[in-house]
């Protein structure tokens, strides 16, 4: 049956056959409803993830290319964050008119490279028309029972880890919206436009029984911390000193340019990073090695009773840290 | 840690509590996802579901109340259309400014009657701002294995049954749109603002292993009709004499409204009725009763040989159904 709808419909059935070997999918794209039949002994991960023009990207500035790509990567990094791995995903899509055609194709060829790279099918979905271009991303994950890392479970004196660097995907957008040319494999660019959920390393977190606590980076340090601690209902204690953030050089923009990035600020309020933020009971701190498969892992502070947290500056004060990532109710 | 956007999410968890007992939620709203724990010998069931502002809904004419209710029960139609029992759901929610405060209030209050009544808590989501109000849910369902009715199923010979009425959530639309007043009881209205997903009958149907496809008729009979018989590589041949649609005097609209709707072009192309239409082999007919908990069973044609869909008129004539339904990529 040939309408309008259901010729958007056909080109979806690639994605849902970028991976092969799914098993698991017992019916996808074209019925009522996806079937997804889960694995013995493993429980089903959860997670919905907006994507929408003018609030988390913008024809402007970010290509279609890479507005498929980030649409599921973020949504994985909430799947890492529990130590699972991606099974498939459901995509709401509505198109404006300017992102039908040559847009669309493009946001459907990255979108089948994500799932084919992280092995995460397209199986269900809806679609309709709308003013602006509007993404909503259910991804389903699995994790052995009882594995899954929560956030609520971290307890004082637990050391706190961080993985990769933080602060460069922030870096990555002011470079965008100043209109400074770099190259297209620029690490703060590449970091904004097509980050990499760290599944592989939140698995492994997982499978160690390593992580007590975990929660993926994404809204910035100063609020994801403040996070995790306020589910486990303790506080922390961050050190400046330790934290991974972009280089003096990295965030210097070119004479003209207003928006000169402060490293560290980058680092606790920049959002977008999709790090994993991981706590260790202190007796398992020496399992946690300084990298994994070239990702690097910092110890960045430690887990406090009491709910403040605390930011120790390189001049040995100590100041509160306050949630300043990325809050979109926020008056600005 | 009172951030705006986590003060809105401390209001979601009373649905998360809507419903008691349910044990296979092993973490829900407040960590990075959900954590839900399948049944042995089940299959998980995952659809998702787009409720916008000025597409499937607009704040004139439609109280939050109706749209909180609305768009959970619509979403958990496509779980009865596998026959399937609803478990739980996401919520993806942009408000626009105007949406919060009393419409948010509204919207919530009627989110968590729905998730109450049909047994089906909120256990996680994404919350955003944007300029119009965007929703959409994933539902997630369970339904034992193999016995799940896909729509792919049908085979000629077969019998084509329908829930309910068709037509009269249209009529109830149209009603609204024309400003004619009517009670709130009215069926037609009823029925377009706050719609039953008919879950114990899709339940019911899976358990007798009575339907040999089904699909639920979100967007008109002509429509969902073709898409059951497009994914079975059948057609089908309908009755207009046998289809259930509303009554002449339902549809008569006071003078001075133009809106003169005719009976059966609202069964067949009105959509938002969620009833189920399903397939039934010749064998087991006799075995469907005309009523189901006091929900008409009507059997309105038969599945043909060949790929076409064929309506025959009281006249005797017979004429292509074409599929006329809502289609939001059709232009207009």
């Amino acid at each position: 049956m040939k309408t309008p709808e259901n010729q958007i419909i056909q080109r979806f059935r690639s994605i849902g056959r970028a991976v092969h070997g799914s098993g698991q999918i017992k019916a996808g794209i074209g019925d009522d409803a996806a079937l997804f039949s889960p694995r013995a002994a493993h429980e089903t991960i959860l997670t919905c993830d907006w994507f929408l023009e003018d609030t988390h990207f913008v024809q402007r500035a970010h290509p279609p290319d890479a507005v498929g790509w980030k649409c599921l990567a973020r949504a994985l990094s909430d799947i890492a964050a529990m130590g699972g791995r991606p099974k498939c995903f459901l995509l709401s899509l509505a198109l404006s008119q300017a992102s039908t055609g040559p847009w669309l194709s493009g946001f459907l060829q990255a979108l089948r490279r994500a799932a084919h790279i992280f092995r995460c099918p397209l199986v269900g979905g809806d679609t309709t028309r709308s003013r602006s271009t509007l993404i909503s991303i259910t991804a389903i994950g699995e994790v052995r029972r009882a594995r899954a890392v929560l956030r609520s479970t971290a307890r004082p004196r637990d050391l706190v880890f961080v993985s990769g660097t933080l602060g460069l995907a922030a870096l990555g957008l002011r470079i965008l919206e100043a209109g400074v040319r770099r190259s297209s494999r620029d690490v703060a660019l590449k970091k904004h436009l097509y980050p990499e959920p760290r599944l592989a390393l939140g698995e492994w977190l997982s499978a160690q029984g390593l992580a007590s606590a975990m929660i993926d980076v994404s809204d910035g340090l100063s609020t994801d911390l403040g996070r995790l601690c306020a589910a486990s209902h303790v506080g922390a204690r961050i050190e400046a000193a330790r934290i991974p953030m972009p280089t003096v050089r990295q965030v210097r923009l070119p004479k003209g340019h207003a928006t000169q990035a402060n490293p560290l600020e980058l680092a606790l309020n920049g959002g977008d990073d999709y790090e994993l933020l991981f706590t260790v009971r202190p007796r398992k701190a020496g399992l946690v090695p300084s990298s994994f498969r070239r990702i690097p892992l910092t110890q960045i502070g430690e887990i406090t009773s009491g709910q403040k947290l605390q930011l120790a500056l390189r001049d040995g004060r100590n100041v509160a840290l306050r949630p300043r990532g990325w809050d979109p109710f926020r008056q600005r």
